[in-house]
C-alpha cells in the first residue's frame, strides 16, 4: 500500500466546490446536542488513527471502520459514568432485567413468536459469534465448508480459514442501474448450488447485508430457508444492521420471524424446519455506538445446536458490565429510542446528500442501502487511468488524496470498490467527498 | 449439588466465636477509604449472585471468584469516569503510552532484558491467550497433547477438548507440614515424563500458581525450561498473580527474566532456547480488580510462535477502551503503585488471619500462599462424617452453610478441596470463616 503521507493531503486546502455545494440535502438536527463539538482525539480510535497508527499526525477525513463519529445516546453514556463511578470491576453476568428488556424487543421490534431466554448465549462480540458457529457445525480438516455471499464483511472470509474448513463464495449479482446506481440481488442459481454440494454444513449471512445495505425481503429469507433446510445447512443470520434502517419501503425481516411456533398455527411464510438450523446474531453495537463494549447476543432456538456453539466457545472473552448495561439501557429507555429515531433521521439526510454528490461525478456507481450507514461503491471507472492498471485499489488512491474508506479487496471484491460510512456530521462528511471527488479528478 | 436455601444459613445467626476474635491479626488500614462502605448489589457480580444467579436473595458470604471486594484504585476509577464521559464508545486500539509503560515495567518488575513492543499481543482476557497457545502449539485430533500441573484453575483443564488435543494431568505433590499445612512442589520425575512424551507440545503453566499460591522459585523455573527446551514443548506461563506477592522471602520470578537476551552476555541462569518457545501472559485483572475489562497481554519473544499465536486467535473479541486504560493508569500513575502496597499489606493480614483462624480447627490444612489472595484447602480430615463418603463436596457443604468457596473438584483435586479467596473487608471474611467453622462443626 501507498502509504499517505501529509505532503499529499492537498484537496483540504481548496474550497468545496460548487458541486457538493449545489447537490445539499437539508441537514437534520444532531441526535445529540453535544454532537457538534465532538472530539475523538486521544481516545485511541482505531477509525481515528488508522489499524496500525499510520494515519496519526496526518490530515485524514476516516470514512472507514464501522463505528460512528457521533456520541451514543445521553441515558448510555450516564448509565456508563454510574457503573464507572462504582469501581469494582469484577466478572459480570446478564442482568435479569436485560433478559426481560431482550425477549420484548425481540418479540416487538423482531417478529419473533415466542421467544425464550434458553436460546441466549451471550458474547463479547459478533466476530465470536460468527468463528463458533462454524466450529459447531465443521470438523477441521474434513473437507466441510461455509458458504459465504460476497461482496461481505472481511471477518466472514476469514472463518473458515480460523477454524479449518473451506470457503465457498457466492457472488451477489451486482447490477448497474442508470448511470449512478448499483443494486445486489441473490444469484440463486450459483447459491443453490453452494448450498447443494454436500461439504457445505453453514451459510454466513448478513441481513441487511454489510456492505450493501440490501435489507433482503422476506420473500428471499423464505427461499433463502427453504433451501437451507432442504440442503440440511445451518443458515447463521447476523442481524446486527437490522435495527437501523433507512427506507420506508424496505422494512427489516428477522430471519426468527420466519420460525413456525414450536405448538399452535403456524403463519404462512413460516420456514418448516428453520428452528433446528438457525443461529441469529445481533448487538446494540452499531445502532447505539457501542461497539467495544463487547456485547453481542446469539439466539439459537435449537437445544442442541445451542449446546454445540456454546461447547466450541469455551474460549471466548467474558462479557463486561459495560456492555450489559449498555444494552440493557439502549433496550429499556424511552430516550434511546426517541434518539434512534433521530439518528436514523440523520443518516438517512447524510445517505441522501452523499448520493446526489456522487452521482454527478462521472463514472462513479454506488448502492442506496436500504439499512445501516454504509455506502458501497464501485469506482473502477471514475479513477484516474492507471490507478487500477498500475496494480493499485480505490482505497490507495483515495487516502493519497485525505480520505479513508474501507478497501473493496478485502470485502471480496475489485480492486476499484470501497465502502463509505457516512456516519458523522455533514461537516465531515462534506469534507471526505471534497476530497474523493478531488482524487477522481486527479492525474495519476 | 445441594442448592443453598436461606432457611439453611443459621451460622450467620451466631455471635463470632471465641476462637475466632481470640486469633485476630491486627486489620491494616483498606487500601481505598471508600473500601468499607463498598456495595456491590446492584452490579450483577458473579460472585455476589451465583453462576446461575443461584445465591441471589441468599445470605451467602461469597469467597469464591477471583475479584476482589475492594474498588480499583481511584486513578483507574477517574479515568474509567474520564473515558464513560466522552460518549464514543467504538473501535480503540492500544495506547502509545501504554506500549511504553509496559516495556519499562517488564524490564523493571519483570526483570525482563530488553524487552520489544513487537513481543506484544493484547488480548481480551487470560482466557483467550490460554486456548490459542494450545490451538497454535497442537493439531486437532492428531494426538498433540498439552501438559498441566494439577490442581489448576479450571479453564486450563478446557483447553484441551476445546482445541482437540489430548489432556496430561501431573499432579504437584502435596505435602502435609505438621498439623494444617499444606505445601506443593513440583513433581519432577512425573513432570519429565510428561514433558517427554512426544505428543506433549505445550506446558500450560501458572506462576504464581492458582489455586495454591506458590511462587515458583528461579531454581524450579531454570529446571523447568530446560527441559520444555530439551523435549521441544512451548512453555506458556501464565504470570497473572505476578504482582500479587505477600511473602517478602518468596520474591516473584517471572520466566521473561530466563530469556538469554539476543545480543550481549547471558546472565547465569539464563535458558538457552527458552526464547524460541515462551509464551507469558499478564493483565492488570487481577492486581487491581479489572477483570470484566477484558485486558490481558501475551507476551511471545519469537516472531514465528507470535505469528502463529496470532493466526489462531482471529476469532477473539475486540480489546475494550476502559481496559486499555485501566492497564495505562495501573503502570503509570504512582498512586496505583502505592495502593498496590496498601492492598498487599491488607492482603497479607487477612491472609495471616484466615490461617490462624482455620490452622485451629481440627483436621483443616491450608497452603500459606507466598503470592495471590487465594487459599487452598484439604478440609476431607475436617468435614462432618458422611459428607464425602455420602457423594458429597466440601463445597457443597460450606455451601449449605452460608458459605460460597470454589468446589476442588473443579481444579483436578479431590472433593475434599476448596479454594478461598480472601481478598474482602476482614468483616466479610471474618463472617465467612465463622461459617467454615460451624459447618465444620456441624453433625452431617
Amino acid at each position: 500500500m501507498v502509504l499517505a503521507t501529509p505532503q499529499r493531503y492537498k484537496s483540504h486546502m481548496l474550497p468545496v466546490s460548487p458541486l457538493v455545494s449545489a447537490m445539499l440535502v437539508p441537514v437534520p438536527p444532531l441526535p445529540s446536542d453535544g454532537d457538534a463539538r465532538l472530539d475523538r482525539a486521544g481516545t485511541h480510535s482505531r477509525k481515528m488513527q488508522g489499524r496500525s497508527g499510520e494515519y496519526e499526525g496526518k490530515d485524514v477525513v476516516p470514512l472507514w471502520v464501522a463505528d460512528m463519529c457521533l456520541s451514543a445516546p445521553q441515558p448510555i453514556v450516564d448509565a456508563m459514568v454510574a457503573r464507572a463511578q462504582h469501581g469494582v470491576y469484577g466478572y459480570t453476568d446478564c442482568p435479569a432485567a436485560l433478559t426481560t428488556a431482550m425477549l420484548t424487543h425481540l418479540e416487538g421490534y423482531y417478529g419473533c413468536q415466542q421467544p425464550a431466554a434458553t436460546w441466549f448465549r451471550w458474547l463479547p462480540g459478533l466476530l465470536p459469534g460468527l468463528n463458533h458457529a462454524v466450529r459447531a457445525c465443521c470438523t477441521p480438516g474434513s473437507g466441510d465448508a461455509v458458504a459465504v455471499a460476497t461482496p461481505i464483511y472481511p471477518p466472514f472470509l476469514d472463518t473458515a480459514a480460523n477454524c479449518g474448513a473451506a470457503l465457498v463464495r457466492v457472488p451477489l449479482t451486482e447490477a448497474r442501474v442508470g448511470d449512478s446506481a448499483l443494486r445486489h440481488s441473490i444469484a440463486w442459481e450459483a447459491l443453490e448450488a453452494a448450498l447443494a454440494a454436500p461439504s457445505t454444513k453453514v451459510l454466513l449471512w448478513c441481513n441487511p447485508h454489510n456492505p450493501t445495505g440490501r435489507s433482503w425481503s422476506r420473500d428471499d429469507l423464505v427461499r433463502l430457508g427453504r433451501l437451507c433446510v432442504a440442503h440440511g445447512v445451518t443458515l447463521l443470520s447476523d442481524e446486527v444492521w437490522g435495527e437501523m434502517p433507512l427506507s420506508e419501503e424496505a422494512a427489516f425481516t428477522s430471519c426468527l420471524s420466519l420460525l413456525a411456533p414450536e405448538a399452535g398455527e403456524a403463519p404462512p411464510e413460516a420456514v418448516a424446519g428453520l428452528r433446528e438450523r438457525l443461529i441469529v446474531l445481533t448487538s446494540p453495537s452499531k445502532t447505539y455506538n457501542v461497539a467495544s463494549l463487547d456485547l453481542a447476543l446469539a439466539l439459537v432456538p435449537h437445544a442442541p445446536l445451542l449446546a454445540r456453539f456454546r461447547a466450541v466457545g469455551r474460549d471466548a472473552a467474558e462479557l463486561t458490565p459495560f456492555g450489559y448495561i449498555a444494552a440493557l439501557t439502549a433496550y429499556s429507555h424511552a430516550e434511546c429510542a426517541a434518539w434512534r429515531r433521530r439518528l436514523l433521521t440523520y443518516l438517512r439526510a447524510n445517505r441522501d446528500h452523499a448520493l446526489a454528490v456522487l452521482g454527478a461525478l462521472p463514472g462513479v456507481r454506488a448502492t442506496c442501502p436500504e439499512a445501516s450507514y454504509l455506502l458501497w461503491l464501485d469506482l473502477t471507472d471514475a479513477l484516474p487511468d492507471g490507478v487500477i492498471s498500475g496494480g493499485g485499489t480505490a482505497y490507495e488512491h483515495l487516502l493519497s488524496h485525505g480520505v479513508a474508506l474501507s478497501d473493496g479487496s478485502t470485502f471480496g471484491a475489485s480492486a476499484g470498490h470501497v465502502r463509505l460510512n457516512f456516519a458523522c456530521t455533514r461537516e465531515t462528511l462534506d469534507r471526505g467527498l471534497q476530497r474523493v471527488q478531488t482524487a477522481l479528478a486527479a492525474a495519476e
